[in-house]
């Protein structure tokens, strides 16, 4: 909580914010960062009106007593955080998929979508090329709102693709890019993650990618899956994690579901993704998010909502916690720190 | 081994490269490095000569037949993969460092010694202020070759900074810069690391940095060392852990010790630090890479060695691995995968 309290403090010593805004200036999660807001307001260190929160000259006092300064700009401005950037072959790829995906389905909150920007999914996708996990290989793509499937395929590097996919409007929406640009390589599969992999998906990838639900029981089963798919030993991964909607006592748990299952973490990249929420939405619906804030809330004007990169490898024979058929309904999707998950 | 192969492959179709500088193209450690380079000239798809590693007409074919493209560059040139940037106040303390430190002692081998380049101390510096770890937290420092202790202090940001180092001449040297600059809050401690922690250092700190030996038992005793000098939940941990005197398997029982300590990895970002290695050296003494080399080896022209940063976060109580006294002598040091370590 100290960390939070300082990381909101000295944003707001570097100019006021939006409730949304601030958000991506600290690393708590959504329950942590509502309350600490909630503190705040008591204490008379912040104040808030309908746009903005601002901090009181009480909160310049206190910013001044604990030595916080205005909060540096530091993020590297060309490659926004994420160490990699989209030129060569990767600038191709991104203005082809801007232009292929424009008319793709918009996010639905019964499989909890959202997707990632445009050139975060490109830069996945450059990321697993930069790691080596790109050419040449076989990939299994679990759930694919964010279109990774396309931007992978755009590449024409991989050796194949498939993609597993619950919603049959994505489902047909890639299989129409696919035919029409005459991808052979490619092959999109209706899948419901409760569903046992079918068999002739178990061992056959080099590489699998899924940006998994945040609840516990969802990750072992959308990871169990991912993995049963590998080949192997050296076999590797990549999945999102948020830390807004898992706390860092369910990142631990995580992490130790993903050695139990014989991966070790080889990369863990901060903010990699940024999501596209329907910004309306988020003052008008029911989100744990908007019933928790202590403050009122104007329609967000940032994409706030943030994702981390984990890629894995297996260290030996991928070990799934479960390959059977799961019976999991909205608790797939929904726990208590799902702030940003319509229960 | 098989990623390895291609990550070599593409790097030479982009163009001939030294032993040296290939490493930095590859993610595999260096056993497995030597090994593949000897493969590869045994099957004639590279050859080398005494400066440069080249691909022959059938490795060409190799990689058409694979559908290898020539490496592309996507590392962002700004922040060279960092994801931050020098500027502001980082930029002046880089300017200051380099002042301050260029009387530097050089590295010994005697405590596996060898610092990373000025940049990289500073950017470590910047990320722990990113994280919220820096502005008015009390910082331990464990080992300090890298002088990352100067670095914070030009910062002013820090509440308190100890440093324990076991080289009498880092001591001094530190000593010298903190009594010049008048720093009150910087105290350094002469300290090996198979001894307890002192009781007046136990649970004092918000943060650690360390950059520790690459073997089990020793990075046990490092990162042992460090948690106990930190208060508990929330208190956070940097360290350096290169890939290629670590294997994924020894990165895999790594991974263990740290959530059995208690701790979540938050952040692993590749290739971080960048080594300034005696290069002359590295040609001429017994190290294992030398012997190991299935190629003649000139003098690098790079700084090839490199490692990636790891932040921890406390769950809950730190729990040392140790806290007795230790009688490891030179395997504290090396190991089997310590090719760039003289045993």
């Amino acid at each position: 909580m100290e960390r939070t309290r300082m990381q909101i403090i000295r944003s707001l010593l570097a100019g006021e914010k939006s409730f949304w805004e601030l958000i991506r200036d600290q690393d708590g999660d959504l329950s942590s960062y509502c309350q600490e807001i909630g503190q705040l307001i008591e204490e008379g260190i912040i104040e808030a009106d309908d746009q903005k929160i601002t901090l009181t000259e009480k909160g310049q006092e206190w910013a001044g007593r604990n030595r916080i300064k205005p909060l540096q700009d530091i993020i590297c401005s060309r490659c926004e955080g994420k160490g990699l950037v989209l030129q060569g072959i990767f600038q191709e790829v991104l203005e082809q998929f801007r232009q292929l995906t424009k008319d793709r389905p918009p996010a639905i909150a019964e499989f909890d979508q959202g997707f990632v920007e445009p050139e975060n999914t490109v830069a996945r996708v450059a990321f697993m090329y930069a790691r080596g996990d790109l050419e040449n290989k076989n990939i299994f793509i679990l759930g694919d709102d964010d279109l990774t499937t396309i931007a992978a395929a755009l590449t024409q590097m991989p050796r194949r693709i498939v993609v597993a996919e619950i919603d049959e409007r994505i489902v047909e929406f890639i299989t129409t890019v696919v035919e029409r640009q005459g991808w052979k390589n490619v092959q999109v599969v209706k899948y419901d993650v409760r569903n046992p992999l079918p068999e002739e998906l178990q061992g056959q990838f080099d590489v699998f990618v899924t940006d998994p639900v945040e609840t516990i029981p969802g990750l072992k089963l959308f990871l169990s899956r991912c993995i049963q798919a590998l080949k192997g030993k050296s076999s590797a991964g990549y999945f999102g994690l948020t830390h807004l909607e898992a706390s860092r006592k369910k990142w631990y748990a995580i992490q130790q579901m993903i050695l139990d299952m014989n991966f070790v973490i080889t990369d863990l990249v901060h903010d990699f993704h940024r999501y596209i929420l329907e910004r309306e939405k988020f003052v008008t619906k029911n989100y744990p998010v908007v019933e928790k804030a202590p403050v009122p809330l104007p329609v967000p004007q940032v994409n706030w909502y943030t994702s981390n990169l984990f890629r894995l490898e297996a260290v030996g024979v991928p070990q799934p916690a479960t390959d059977k058929k799961s019976s999991l309904g909205r608790e797939l999707y929904f726990d208590n720190e799902s702030y940003a998950t319509l229960p």
